[in-house]
């Protein structure tokens, strides 16, 4: 029984740091939203229309997870806002430790909006908290519409959907409608957003759900 | 140091196990292939081609893997080669022992090739064995040209990459050249075939390669 032991104690010791974490955005009136995707879903895309959108509303602040490379971070960095990067190594998803070394690196002081990128992965992100105040989940067009069957943990613990890639609808079989009745399922109180990335379609829509959290806090 | 040791224990147990699945595989004479990609890339469709042809010229089981559900394994069984299902419940990866179980429950007299479609992730299922005689990646164009810089363990195990969903190329950013130069960086000897599970395009040359490493073993 050894191995469930670790297990329990890994999240045990992780859900105390992440309530740290969380204790440590509230005191700064930082709001912290962790982003979820498959690989290639378009999580940076969305983290820098968030930052174009919110120019001039709120002061953006995001941490980078990878396993390896800094490409993202790079690419963000030139939008002008604070960046630090947490390469995992081989680590599947980023933890509630990670986040607080890279918060000691995040000048909390300048920011509003906190948005962390995690490890592209539909699995282990669902289960480590990380001190975040939302959830956001980032499914694709291109990656069909029964993800929410195959992933329903990631899809049950989203506060909100943002469905990437909605300008890629004309050339392939994904039925919208379909796929937010799966995940109301799952996820009865989940908000979903359609969105391109590419074309800016939608991207109002999420940004007016994220300021109204960031508001109601 | 305790949780060192137990990752320790845990992958020389797989190491072990795969070697036993291997032996099990040769002595039966069924040649099998690791399909290790993002979710959505399209792993199944690539197993449907496959089976398709091959029709007459080799006789093909599955073996799904999946966090949850069973559609793609009730997708496969409708044309009419054995498959088993393994649900890993929460298991981020396909590991030895499953793969053990499976097999106990394929009819390995009647198949020449064995195809197994591991869990949808870039990141965990690369560090386990499982006993297959080959490993394939399957990155797809929406997902961007730069997964190899992000998931390099992935690409470096590989021995064949089919780059699916050819056909979305005249919407997208992704250039075929620089990721396969950038693949090439990483792992030299690794064979890369661009195609479209939708189109058909590519596909022989996919299958060609792999009914050579078949005849070769």
């Amino acid at each position: 029984m050894t191995e469930i032991k670790i297990v329990k104690d890994i999240l045990d010791a992780n859900e105390q740091r992440a309530k740290e974490n969380r204790k440590l955005l509230d005191d700064n009136n930082v709001f912290a939203v962790n982003l979820m995707a498959s690989p290639g879903a378009g999580k940076t895309s969305l983290v820098l229309q968030t930052i174009k959108a919110l120019k001039g509303k709120a002061r953006v602040g995001v941490i980078e997870g990878d396993v390896s490379s800094s490409l993202d971070a790079e690419l963000i960095a030139r939008e002008g806002v604070p960046v630090v990067q947490i390469n995992t190594g081989g680590e599947c998803h980023l933890d509630a430790n990670m986040i607080r070394n890279a918060l000691e690196n995040m000048p909390l002081n300048d920011i509003d909006l906190l948005l962390i990128e995690n490890v592209g992965n539909l699995i282990c992100p669902a289960e480590f908290n990380l001190g975040e105040h939302k959830k956001v989940v980032i499914p694709s067009i291109p990656e069909g519409d029964d993800k929410p069957f195959k992933y329903p943990l990631m899809f049950l613990k989203a506060d909100a959907i943002v469905i990437n890639k909605t300008d890629l609808l004309p050339y392939l079989k994904f039925d919208t409608a379909t796929f937010t009745q799966t995940v109301k399922g799952i996820n009865r109180r989940v908000k979903v957003f359609p969105a391109s990335c590419t074309t800016g379609e939608g991207i109002q829509k999420w940004v007016s759900w994220l300021v109204s959290r960031m508001q109601k806090r």
